[in-house]
């Protein structure tokens, strides 16, 4: 993939509201996702982020809109979810993304003749539901950043942080896909085994310590067959794009329950995902460099290797974590920022993950899920999780207001933001990935 | 659940092949399986499976040979899929085998009403084709046998066979949903990450040591609400029924991966399961005590522990694995059996996976696939997979026509059989799971 005219940052959308400084959905974006007009006895349908609307694709359609490819793949948003989309691969996707950038463009033809379409096409957010994105068959959750590996195993295994097997094998794990929630869904707090004490017995009990992470999402697109792995130079045409994560964790549960299988309950009470994916076209103009493996660290094995993965296989997306507190609430306080991060720190590109993931010939589906891990950098407020940011609560946090924080309190609503940034071209935002803490049952 | 008149040994059916002795399908049997007549384009749809026979569900309900709850029950057999089945939990179920025992067996008042229904809504099984029987959400994966977990624990981790969390947490992990194919579909060799030596790189090659794990496959029928635990007394209303899974294992690739997050590639690259769905009411005669675990043994938590399930939580199923060579082939010679083992040696019942895997909120889905872990017991013929048998090759496995295998090789055939038996009831047979190895791409 390459720049091309939808990246212009001259572009500039009649719909006002894209043009907002610091709107995480300028025309340059246009993200998917699914919504449903709040109030109407209608199925869900497809449609793209602008500004403060939902452009309603199906209506596109209707108005005779869009047409030749354009018009083949949005067909495919007339259903309830991305997954038909995100099956046809890169060029459909990126010609409906053509088509409607030049339909909501300032100096676009069809509003020009007929500005009615306006009314037709739009739906203000306000006035709309957002679902799930995608049916996500799989949901497979990675461990890129060698600092979170670094960090955490250092706490779990003091003798033993980083393993030997790190540096080779982008390390990942099959996640529960039943239990991923869009934003804004509150999460209850998991009930589980925990054992403090190495002498006793271990009691059931709320987790004394939820944790979340944040992550990037990777939607896969295009499938491969059973038995047929992904070479990595074909890799970014099997991702349709990405979104936020917050791979909500139960530390407590975890450290007693992972061994020797992994993580299980502690994790798979609920996963959040921001509602908006963002296209691996949208995020062209923020590819960097793959990470920079230090002297003494071993090359990519050849199947993980290759140059323009290297040279151009990072995406630079800034990541944000707020917490807003029940007190904060109250007392109409502002969320505070407590990490902020970069994915230009992790270990592995989102293409060796799927290549990785395919070597063995496992078959990936339209709509599954990728979670990069915790997104962690090697700076104290780059950390991407509590459990992280407070040493395992060694170091609370000590918040604006006089409150302080190791693990999650009932009442808390973690919100994780995420945006690119480049001087010469237009920001590019994930919107944001919300949801807060309920009490045990 | 209780027996019914579905399960007594007398009835015999008028569809003569469900009489052979030894037959896997009589007519207390009735399991559910997803089939399409061969060469005919029509959908797939859902049937019982009764001699070598297949009774067509959606015929039967086009005679008008159901009614009442049976017929509500069958409306969800139009589908390709038993998923809608499924979700109806066990009374409609119940209900549906009831009225399909009372139209099949040998008094039946419709048949001798009418015999020409015997060609309307049987289909032979030669003339079929079957499918996976349920669209699978997620697929979970155990380790309940005690036996299996102290054999490769020691072989893994020679001065930590047991981890001190076993007694207490059915361990369990996420297994990959995508790759569950149907018996019958060869399995390619895959390739993936080796390290032998501790001192050299890993190497990328096809896995030397390819194993099989005879489970059984626990298919969920009515759901739980996200964060709302199934109580283990209400843990068998969520269970719809059973049938036999290999859990096809790379060793070499998985004894590099797996720490810190767990099996991940040496999984993902196919898992078998068997054709037809035996059902938990069909399995009722066989109910027996759980595992009585030996003085000194902890209790099983609070959570985990309902008398009635210590009483008649225990399956008695007898599973047994054969391997067949492609030289066996050649020369026409039948499998052998490399193993056989029994349900009643697992740690834990399965509605304690059950109630364990939903204690922290985690909703099951109707279709979602357990698996037990491999079923070894304390003998070494009972043990379930061949890095147990052959002690990690220490202990090469010697066929009775001369060869001799550590791991699997290229063309060899695993072959799963599992039945229930018990003086005054009928046998109820789970089929086969079949799958031969191909070589690595």
């Amino acid at each position: 993939m390459a720049l091309n005219d939808t990246h212009r940052v001259e572009l500039a959308s009649w719909v006002e509201s894209a043009q907002t400084p610091g709107s995480s959905f300028p025309i340059q974006n246009l993200p998917f996702g699914v919504f449903k007009r709040t109030g109407r006895n209608e199925a869900p349908r497809v449609g793209v982020a602008l500004g403060d609307q939902i452009v309603d694709i199906t209506a596109c359609l209707d108005e005779g809109l869009l047409a030749g490819a354009a018009r083949t793949a949005g067909e495919c948003c007339r259903r309830p979810q991305l997954n038909d989309l995100m099956a046809m691969g890169p060029e459909p996707v990126s010609a409906l993304r053509r088509s409607l950038s030049e339909l909501l463009r300032a100096e676009s033809a069809a509003y020009h003749r007929d500005p009615g379409i306006a009314h037709r096409v739009l739906v203000p957010m306000y006035e709309a539901e957002l679902r799930l994105p995608a049916v996500i068959g799989d949901y497979s959750d990675f461990y890129a950043s060698i600092d979170h590996a670094r960090n955490v195993g250092s706490m779990f295994r003091p003798n033993d942080p980083l393993l030997p097997n790190y540096k080779y094998v982008p390390i990942g794990y099959h996640g529960r896909a039943s239990s991923i929630v869009l934003s804004g869904t509150q999460v209850r707090r998991p009930t589980g085994q925990l054992r403090d004490d190495p002498e006793q017995q271990p009691i059931v009990a709320p987790t004394r310590r939820l944790d979340y992470e944040i992550e990037l999402g990777v939607f896969v697109g295009a499938g491969n067959p059973l038995g047929s792995p992904i070479p990595i130079m074909d890799a970014d045409r099997h991702i349709f794009g990405c979104c936020l994560l917050n791979d909500w964790s139960a530390r407590d549960i975890q450290s007693w329950e992972y061994q020797p299988l992994g993580p299980f309950l502690a994790k798979s009470f609920a996963t959040t995902i921001s509602p908006w994916v963002v296209t691996l076209e949208a995020l062209e103009p923020f590819r960097v460099e793959a990470y920079v493996r230090p002297d003494g660290d071993p090359q990519p094995l050849p199947y993980l290797l290759w140059d323009s993965d290297q040279r151009r296989g990072g995406l630079d997306i800034r990541l944000e974590v707020y917490l807003r507190t029940a007190t904060m609430r109250q007392r109409s306080q502002d969320p505070v920022l407590v990490s902020r991060g970069r994915f230009t720190s992790m270990y592995w590109t989102v293409a060796q993950l799927i290549a990785h993931h395919t070597s063995n010939g496992c078959n990936l589906r339209p709509g599954d899920l990728l979670g990069s891990g915790t997104v962690s950098g090697p700076e104290a407020e780059s950390r991407g999780s509590l459990i992280e940011r407070t040493w395992r609560g060694r170091d609370p946090l000590r918040l604006a207001n006089g409150e302080s924080r190791t693990f999650l309190a009932d009442g808390d609503e973690i919100i994780m933001r995420g945006y690119c940034e480049r001087p010469g071209f237009a920001r590019i935002g994930f919107g944001e990935c919300r949801g807060m803490i309920v009490p045990a049952a």
